[in-house]
C-alpha cells in the first residue's frame, strides 16, 4: 500500500501563532482516497530546515504533500528548497506568470517584480496551476517520492488539492473505511476491557479508542478492495462491540448526543423544554446546534436566580431554605415545572455548583442534580463532577442529554 | 539559545480526525518563555514509529515536549517507546497509582487493572503528577535532550505543562513578552490598514494580526532582558494602536467579550437578562462561563417558539403575522419584555434565521435582529451574517455581547 507524509512550512505554524488545520484536512482526504498518512512535520521558513525535512519526509513515503512557503517575499523558500534537494534549477513558467499579472490587473495594480518567482518551478518537475491565487504549485520527484507543493492559505490549498493533486495521484487498488461507535458514561479503560473480551484489539481491522470532551469513540478501520468488502469486515465487528459495551453506546460515526436526542424526539413526535441553572444555557445551545430542532424544542429557561426558579418554574421558595437550590427536590421541580408551563412532553431540570466558588463540605463544587420528567414519572441523578467551571458545565450538559436519551430509549 | 521540538502522538492526529491544537499551544508558551520551537512532528500509535520520532526530535533540540499515548489502552504506547529509546524498564510509581485509584473511587468504581500502566515511568526518569486526570506524565533524558511527555487531552496537557514542565525548564537569559489588543466588529484588513498608519508592521517589536472566531487579535511581541524592559517598548505601542483602531478594541490579552461585559455590569451594579431565539442559549452559555456571573445575571429565556415569546416576554401575537418573528419590533419587544419581567437593568433580545432552512428572499438565512434595552431606551441593530448554522449563532451571540458593551460604555 502506498503511504503519504504531510510537511507544513511556516514560522507562524511552528511558533504556534496559527493551528495547522491543513495537515488534518490533507490526512482526511488522503485517507478517503485509500492513501494512509503516516506522519506530519512542520518546519520554519528556513531553507536548510525545509531541505532536511523534505529529505526525511520523502524517505519513508510514496507521496509527500507540502504546504506553505510559496509566497512572493524573502521568507518564502519552499520552491528554492525543492530545487536544491532535487539538484536542479528553477525556470519560469510563462502561463503562470500571465495568471499572476492578470490577478494584479484585476485589482488595477501592476505586478511587483517580487511576484515573478511565484511562476517558477524546478526543471524536470511540473507546475500545478492555481485557479484562486497567485502562487502556482509545484510537483517534483524526490527520493522516489511524488512531492506536491501547495500554498499555505487553506482555501487555496483545498481548491488546488482537489483540482490538481487528486487527479495526479496513482490510482490505489483499495479503499480505507472506518466505522465508529460513540459512547458516553463509561471510562475509556472499562470500554477497552469489555471490547477486548470480544474483539482482537491488536489485529485487523485496526481498533482505536479515543476520549474527547467526555465522549469515548471506538473506531474500527480496515482497507479492502471495495467499500462493500470493507463493511463486510466492519459491520459484524461493530455489532459485537455494541452488545459488549451496552447502553453507553449512543450513536455511530459523527453522531453527537444532541443529534441523537433530537432524532429520538422527532421519531416519537415529542417536544422538549429545559430549565437550566448551573449549565447556564449550554444544553439549549447544544440542542439548537441541530438543524430542524425547532420542530421539537419549545423553550429553555436559564433560571440562575432563585427568584426566577420560583416565578418561572413554580419552585416553592421554602425549598431553598430547607434543602437548598442544589438538591434533588429542586431539580425535579424544575423539570416538572418547565414541562408543564411549556406544555412539552419532556422536561429537563439541572441545578448544581459549577464553581470556582459556592461549594461547601456537604455540597462541593461539581455537585449537580439532573432530573428528566416525562408523562407519569421523573428520573433523577446526582453527579459528582471534577474540574474547572467550564468542564463542570460541559459534563453536566452531556449527562443531562444522555439521561434524556436513556429515558426515551427505555420508554 | 536553547531550542525545543514538539512531538504529537496519535492516530487521530495523523489521520486528520482531529486538528493538533496542542502543538500550537506549546509553541506559543515556550516562545513566551524564551525557548523557540524549531519544529513539530506527529506520528501514529505505533511503538516503532514513536521511537524513531523521539530519536529524530531529540537530536537537534534541547527540550522535547511529547503529547499523547499515555492512556490506559493497548494503543497508548508512548511510555513504552520512551523506555525502549532510553534502554530502561518501566517501574511503578505508588503515589500515581494511588491518585488513579482515588479518581475511580470518587466515581464509585474500582480501578480496572489496565489503568495501572498509567502510573509507571522509565527508570532514571521522573513522574510528572497529573492533578486533573489519571495519566501521569513522564520526564526522561534522550540524546542529551530533556524530554517531557504529557497527556493528549488539551485541558490536562495545559494544566500539566504549567504546573510541572514550566518550573523544570532551564532559565533563559531573556524573556519574550507579548501584549495583545482584542477587537470585534472590524475586518482584519481594515485593522491592519489603520495599524500600519501608526506603527511599523515589519519592525521590532513584531506585530501579528490573527482572526479567530470573529475576534481579531493584534499581538505585539518583543524579547528583552526583563519584563519591565519589554513592557517599556510594548506599552506605548499598544496605546498608539488602541487610538488608531478605536472603539472596536474591546479588551487586552486573554479578554473575552463576555468577561468584559460582566466586568462592566459589576462596575455599574447592574443586572442583565436575556431573551434568545436564534442564538438558542449561546449568549447565556457565554456569560455563564465567567466565574462570579451570578451577581449580575438574573435569567435567560430561550424562546424558540412564538408561543413562548408571547407567554414569557409579552410579544403580541399579531406581530408574528404583521412583521414576522424575525423583525426589529420583535427583537425590541423581547429585550424590553425580559428586562421588565426579570426586573433587570439590561435586557437583550435576539431573533433571527440561523439556517439551513427558514430563509426567504426578503429575510435570507443569516438575518438577525439584536436589541439591547436599558433604562429609557432600546438600541437595535440588524445583522446580515454569512455561513453555516453554528457560525451564524456564534457571530450573532458575539454581536449581541458587543452591543451590550458599547451601550454600557456609552452611558
Amino acid at each position: 500500500m502506498i503511504k503519504a507524509q504531510i510537511l507544513s512550512v511556516g514560522d507562524e505554524i511552528v511558533s504556534g501563532q496559527i493551528v495547522d488545520s491543513n495537515a488534518a484536512y490533507l490526512s482526511q482526504r488522503l485517507g478517503e482516497l485509500g492513501i494512509p498518512v503516516v506522519g506530519h512535520a512542520a518546519v520554519r521558513d528556513d531553507q536548510g530546515e525545509i531541505e532536511a525535512a523534505l529529505r526525511s519526509s520523502a524517505g519513508p513515503a510514496d507521496v509527500v504533500i507540502v504546504t506553505g512557503g510559496l509566497g512572493p517575499t524573502h521568507d518564502d523558500l519552499t520552491r528554492e528548497a525543492i530545487a536544491a534537494v532535487a539538484g536542479v534549477d528553477l525556470v519560469l513558467d510563462p502561463p503562470s506568470l500571465e495568471n499572476i499579472r492578470t490577478i494584479f490587473a484585476a485589482h488595477g495594480i501592476e505586478m511587483p517584480p517580487s511576484n515573478e518567482k511565484q511562476a517558477t518551478y524546478p526543471v524536470g518537475g511540473e507546475v500545478l496551476p492555481n485557479a484562486t491565487g497567485t502562487a502556482a504549485g509545484v510537483r517534483a520527484l524526490i527520493d522516489g517520492a511524488d512531492v506536491f507543493v501547495l500554498p499555505g492559505v487553506p482555501r487555496e490549498m483545498m481548491a488546488m488539492f482537489e483540482a490538481t493533486v487528486v487527479p495526479r495521484l496513482k490510482a490505489t487498488d483499495r479503499v480505507i473505511v472506518t466505522r465508529s461507535l460513540r459512547c458516553f458514561g463509561m471510562s475509556e479503560s472499562l470500554i477497552a476491557e469489555r471490547l477486548g473480551a470480544v474483539v482482537d484489539l491488536h489485529g485487523e481491522p485496526r481498533v482505536g479508542i479515543l476520549a474527547s470532551g467526555g465522549v469515548i469513540t471506538v473506531k474500527f478501520t480496515t482497507a479492502a478492495a471495495t467499500q462493500e468488502a470493507a463493511l463486510e469486515q466492519l459491520d459484524p465487528l461493530c455489532a459485537k462491540a455494541r452488545s459488549a459495551i451496552g447502553a453507553v453506546v449512543f450513536g455511530e460515526d459523527g453522531d453527537t448526543l444532541e443529534q441523537v436526542v433530537v432524532r429520538q424526539l422527532k421519531e416519537r413526535g415529542y417536544t422538549i423544554a429545559l430549565a437550566e441553572s448551573c449549565t447556564g444555557g449550554l444544553i439549549a445551545h447544544c440542542l439548537t446546534e441541530v438543524a430542524g430542532v425547532s420542530e421539537v424544542f419549545r423553550e429553555g429557561l436559564v433560571t440562575y436566580s432563585n427568584e426566577a426558579k420560583t416565578r418561572l418554574l413554580g419552585v416553592r421558595a421554602e425549598l431553598f431554605e430547607s434543602v437548598g437550590a442544589v438538591s434533588e427536590e429542586v431539580a425535579r421541580r424544575m423539570a416538572e415545572g418547565v414541562r408543564s408551563s411549556a406544555g412539552a412532553d419532556v422536561g429537563v431540570g439541572v441545578t448544581g455548583i459549577a464553581g470556582p466558588s459556592g461549594g461547601s463540605a456537604e455540597k462541593p463544587v461539581g455537585t449537580v442534580h439532573v432530573a428528566v420528567a416525562v408523562a407519569g414519572r421523573t428520573e433523577h441523578r446526582k453527579l459528582s463532577l471534577r474540574g474547572v467551571r467550564s468542564l463542570v458545565k460541559n459534563r453536566a450538559a452531556k449527562h443531562a442529554l444522555n439521561m434524556v436519551r436513556l429515558v426515551l430509549a427505555g420508554e
